[in-house]
């Protein structure tokens, strides 16, 4: 991906632009950013680990288009050979106006510009340009570099063309941009958060409850339905079977309730400012801020991961992410004079134990894999499996030879020992990324009627990609281990 | 937990009634239902099957106190043998007042009485009864039996040991109950909902978003970082190092922009209704009610487990309640003179590849746990590990002899081979609850000093566990399949 990626420039190294700058970076994009505050590297070298670290635990392919991020110490050298350019400076329409005609001057004719604005509209923001065809808000969430959503907004003069072109940009770097038709201030998302932060603020004037509790009130209740259903779609659920007309008829006069004070917007002076602050360090001081943002991380990680498994929402855009980094390394047919590469793993921390170092059933899952990663090349693919059958595993022979940690590179090697009609005898190697051998195992496997579930033979053409590998493979030595039996004395082997 | 667990009354059996009764049925306690709808019991059922079959997926050791919901034909009949009563009747003080009085009738006097109201005061509650001091509101968060949230709300009469009563019944089920001290109209997380929701009513009317875009807007963004930190936790973060003090300063000029509409609320008339109806319809329409509820339970489950793994938030609750059940089932001292009975286990849906069975590298992970339950009985406990040693395997064999699927019951038995010095070797057997063999794995085991991570001697007190352990064990059979090697024939083993 990276070869033909977008080259992107971020003005304003902050929060949320380290933050895109992370996000574009690990998704194999040449980033360059330009802050005037000299300790902005500095500051936004913690968001850049942070996005690291939140990368390798995602554990995409990524790594191998994995691209850096250069800060540059003129706008003119972040920008003149950018195809987007994203400003992040401070939520100040005259400094923004004034970035803008920095940037019209130094960029190319067909760059793309987008602001990071949470709430200033695009027509105003474009008032003042040159070519105003060509910028749109493109407002994320923070931390950028995990959650999905991107808001488009484009202004009274913005060309929909280029609404659309950053909106493939964004999708190629796993987000979800939501393309807002109309323009409003705060446009969608933070309309919603900021209803819930001036209620959220009155409870905590009217000391109905504290910083904490209102926090507990959103993270043991509605955050976890909306994590994965939004407003609508949960309330649909409210009603039963009935659906959304009765939540509506049912909960409709609730509406005339005092419900909220939004009637009104509490003052944000030093005494409230004070009481919140306190509040929060009550709540969160036990923590640092850094380590406050790599546990928010490392919860957005799984909870990702989680609704991957489920192919749902925000894990859904993850699963399409990993498919598109599969496609590009998907490898040239091999040489099959040796054995076969099957798999390549970053070790998650997930992965590991009590005893620190990888937990003895991800040898074989990472095996298993392998076995897939083998099949797959002699044909027995989605259809196959839809339509002929498949292979079960009868017998397995791990040895644990070495330890293996988080965060360490590892890949396996497989040689096919054997094939006979239903039968499939396969050696994998997993080595570390320093070449140590960590553990072998002996596999034999059985083609199975998917339908029947009893023994049955490979179609014709799986078998004669087989029996080419195993003629390959059988000039190989014979593994070092195979034919084993447990607690087997060196001498005998 | 069952044998001495509250027996607890629900009144009104509708989407939240019914989801009480799940939440206690499947944490043991005896529930009775009473809903004077004929068919209330049916409607209910699809919320009982929906928490069973979460339940199923939490995969808590819960399945050996689950109890019965009984569904009973007067209101009598359900509560006067209650020690606690629920009440979740529609939002209509008039038909609450009623039902309390009936209640009071037939109650036990140390009944504690609970309303499910999601706006109505207490003190109104309460006012007409005639022992007003047992009346609190407890309010759930839908679906009742997965999420964790319950506020407890007291009124002027209420007597606060009644709160905390009802605080520990709630925690016991896995519930995070929070206490709002002082009242107000939709208690705490309903006015943060009635706000988002006013503002999401606006934005469909003035047509700025669909459902659907509001709901992207929710789960691709601050949905996923709710799930686990809330409000205010999440803005500390906003403000980089320099924390809340620093967010505030920076974003509260913001509260005087037009951001929300929240001056004024949306008309719900029946041309907003038909509107809002009909997108949902578009948005969710192709789910039935009961797919989309399991879609969101599956959701839940994976979230919560996720967020378990990580032992925080919603996740830490979950892991409480398990290491409940789990002190719970700690086995008396095992007749040894058969081999142990090390694990138990439901089939997890998540545990199943494209063959549609259990992935072979499970077959490892329970062999795996069942390691370590054996070790654990044997004293190779936390605080051991922490400052003696541990065993690393070494060596595994695995006959994968018969299929197993979803949501089957499994068990595994393991017979200590041998053991000496630093050696144990181990063989599991993996059963069906019905009897049949599914599997064995051969595991040879080596003690290891944490520290060097080189193999060192177990201290006295294990090694004679484990001897008479052996001792027990070499007086039965040999294992059938032991010491084979992988693809050796039946004859030659």
């Amino acid at each position: 991906m990276s070869k033909k990626s977008p080259v992107i420039a971020i003005v304003g190294g902050g929060v949320i632009g380290s933050g895109w700058a992370a996000r574009f970076a690990e998704n194999g994009h040449n980033v360059y950013v330009y802050d005037p505050d000299p300790d902005a590297f500095e500051k936004a070298a913690r968001t850049l680990n942070n996005g690291r670290r939140a990368y390798i635990k995602l554990n995409l392919p990524s790594s191998r288009v994995r691209a850096k991020v250069n800060f540059v110490s003129s706008l003119k050298q972040a920008i003149f050979n950018a195809d987007l350019i994203i400003e992040s400076v401070p939520e100040d329409i005259a400094i923004k106006t004034k970035v803008y005609f920095e940037i019209e001057r130094y960029a190319s004719q067909s760059a793309i510009i987008c602001s990071s604005t949470s709430g200033i509209l695009p027509s105003k923001l474009q008032q003042k340009m040159k070519h105003p065809h060509r910028l749109l808000v493109a407002h994320p969430f923070n931390p950028v570099y995990l959650l999905p959503l991107v808001e488009l907004v484009g202004g009274q003069q913005t060309d929909p063309r280029m609404i659309e072109k950053a909106r493939v940009i964004f999708r190629n770097v796993g987000m979800h941009p939501l393309w807002i038709k109309k323009e409003i201030e705060g446009f969608v998302a933070d309309r919603l958060l900021e209803a819930v932060w001036r209620e959220a603020l009155w409870l905590v004037k009217d000391k109905i409850a504290t910083t904490e509790e209102i926090d507990d009130a959103v993270r043991f209740g509605f955050g976890l339905r909306w994590a994965q259903m939004g407003v609508f779609e949960t309330y649909r659920l409210g009603g039963g079977e009935a659906g959304m007309r009765h939540f509506l008829a049912q909960f409709g006069p609730c509406l005339k309730w005092p419900l909220t004070k939004l009637i009104d917007v509490p003052e944000l002076n030093e005494t409230l400012i004070e009481e919140i602050a306190k509040q929060s360090d009550t709540q969160s001081g036990q923590y640092s801020i850094t380590e406050l943002e790599q546990i928010r991380d490392d919860n957005l990680v799984a909870i990702l991961h989680a609704l991957k498994h489920n192919d749902w929402g925000a894990g859904k855009e993850l699963a399409l992410l990993e498919q598109n980094y599969q496609a590009l390394v998907v490898e040239k047919k091999q040489d099959i004079s040796h054995p076969v590469r099957t798999l390549e793993q970053i070790v998650p921390v997930e992965w590991t134990d009590y005893n620190k170092h990888m937990n003895e059933s991800r040898y074989l899952q990472c095996f298993g894999d392998a076995t897939d990663a083998l099949l797959l090349q002699v044909g027995v693919d989605a259809d196959y499996i839809e339509n002929q059958g498949s292979y079960f595993t009868a017998e397995t022979h791990i040895r644990h030879l070495k330890e293996v940690v988080a965060f360490e590179k590892i890949h396996i090697t497989t040689q096919v020992v054997s094939a006979s009609g239903k039968k499939l005898h396969l050696f994998h190697r997993l080595f570390h990324s320093n070449g140590s051998l960590l553990a072998t195992g002996e596999h034999l496997l059985i083609h199975v009627n998917l339908v029947t579930r009893m023994a049955s033979e490979p179609t014709d053409v799986i078998v004669r990609s087989i029996t080419e590998l195993v003629k390959a493979h059988t000039q190989l030595e014979i593994p070092e281990g195979m034919g084993r039996f447990v607690g087997q004395s060196i001498n005998q082997s």
